[in-house]
């Protein structure tokens, strides 16, 4: 069975794109603050922008606020998001952004419903809880995870910049690092990604060489005042992969979201080449 | 305006208990595996132990597991507590167990789904993404939070014992010590308190030192192997409070669901008597 990053570096491949396009139909975005104009928000911009998506991430949070409705809505996201790869011929992974994290029984329940109810593909989990949280996500073979490393907000200090005693006489590290580290030693089944704010560019260096192998979610370019450029040298992997760049309302309050999607995809691959112009 | 904690003290002191009842209709507990019989396990179990609550726990996953159904279903048991504590003519706090955290307008529209859409009164949070992705729930004046700090779970160790450098030269302490501290620090309204296990006792004696004035919410007592009396030696405030003992299961698998939350709610008073007794 293909394991969730090989279906994603199939889809990056197949679209030249590295962008995840984040759908966060957040009420202030919205005609009306209703579950049905979340979804209306969510379709348009699925549609107008698969061509160029190598993922879809809709957070959950923006839904839940509308209660059962707002579940509806986004299952019929999910749906359409399917409709719209097949009509592509190339499915598009859907990471949905929930920063879930619990443990036993009840974290079943929450794998259970992201990726048997809803369908989605991946979901963001929060590492706090430890590996046996994780695990009833990772026990599904085709499914994937991201895991909360290093966040985009100003505030991600408090707990992951905390210097952690180094193992063997290694020099401390902060806690965002040592996460970097469990997860690259928890990936055994190619299932694991860790979440890397591209609004914290020494740090994401720091993440990139704990974990060489992990595809890391990078929310923060644009809005938040990550830079596409700088991000893409702290983060990519050696084979010019393993980084997905989220863009939410750089696209949604664009005029033409198309274009602006266009436009992303093309500036990566720009920048890609560029880079690995002067690596040569 | 009453702060979430003064409310829940007004409420132990009203009922004479420390016992949380959870709410955690997972499928194996259930006549069948719908919405309706998630909803119905819970409003017989709200029904019958009312009376011996302190507070009542629906755990979001096991209601979240049914889509859109299981939303109205969680709303509606909300809606039960909030009529029976109007029956008791003593309002029952409702802790939503969620285990959320995200940043900015997306914190936001978990606090409104949350507090205003279903009308809990609380909510537990993991710490992972810092201070500002808390605050707009604590922007709440009215309700409270419950961060992760010690988890019940086996992997817990796996971050949060992690060894941190102390502050000030200091000796270093593990990773939940320092989130009790950056709690107690943070608790300037009385709305936030820390989930603590029972399964893990010195840590919960730590825990204590650390913040002294804090409500604990501690599950992992009975069916997780935590013992109810060295949990309330570990845990409990000089004021003979600041503990919330959670039970799920050794109540609803009980024959007799008002009688087991009787006797756990006597356990505790007696408890409580005989550890003042030793004291003074």
């Amino acid at each position: 069975m293909e394991s969730f990053f090989s279906f994603l570096e199939k889809r990056v491949d197949d679209c030249s794109s590295l962008l995840c396009v984040g759908l966060d139909p957040h009420t202030a975005e919205l005609e009306y603050p209703t579950a049905a104009s979340a979804r209306d928000f969510c379709l348009n911009l699925v549609k107008q922008t698969a061509p160029y998506a190598a993922a879809f991430k809709p957070n959950a949070a923006f839904f839940e606020v509308f209660g059962a409705d707002g579940w509806t809505a986004l299952k019929d996201v999910i749906n359409a998001i399917k409709e719209e790869s097949h009509k592509h011929g190339s499915k598009i992974p859907i990471i949905l952004d929930a920063k879930r994290g619990d443990i036993a029984s009840t974290a079943e329940a929450y794998a259970k419903s992201a990726f048997e109810n809803l369908g989605a593909d991946c979901i963001t989990l929060s590492p706090y809880l430890g590996k046996d949280s994780i695990d009833p996500f990772l026990n599904y073979p085709e499914k994937g995870v991201f895991l909360l490393c290093k966040t985009s907000n100003a505030g991600s200090g408090d707990l992951q910049d905390v210097s952690v005693a180094g193992a063997d006489g290694h020099p401390p590290l902060p806690l965002y690092e040592h996460v970097a580290h469990l997860a690259q030693t928890w990936n055994t089944k190619n299932n694991i990604g860790l979440v890397v704010g591209a609004t914290h560019l020494d740090a994401m260096k720091r993440v990139r060489v704990a974990a060489p192998d992990l595809w890391f979610l990078a929310p923060g370019v644009g809005t938040q005042g990550g830079d596409l450029e700088s991000a893409l040298r702290a983060g990519l992997r050696q084979d010019g992969r393993g980084m997905l760049i989220n863009v939410s309302r750089g696209i949604s309050r664009s005029n033409d979201p198309r274009k602006a999607a266009a436009e992303i995809r093309d500036q990566i691959l720009n920048i890609k080449r560029e880079l690995k112009y002067k690596a040569h």
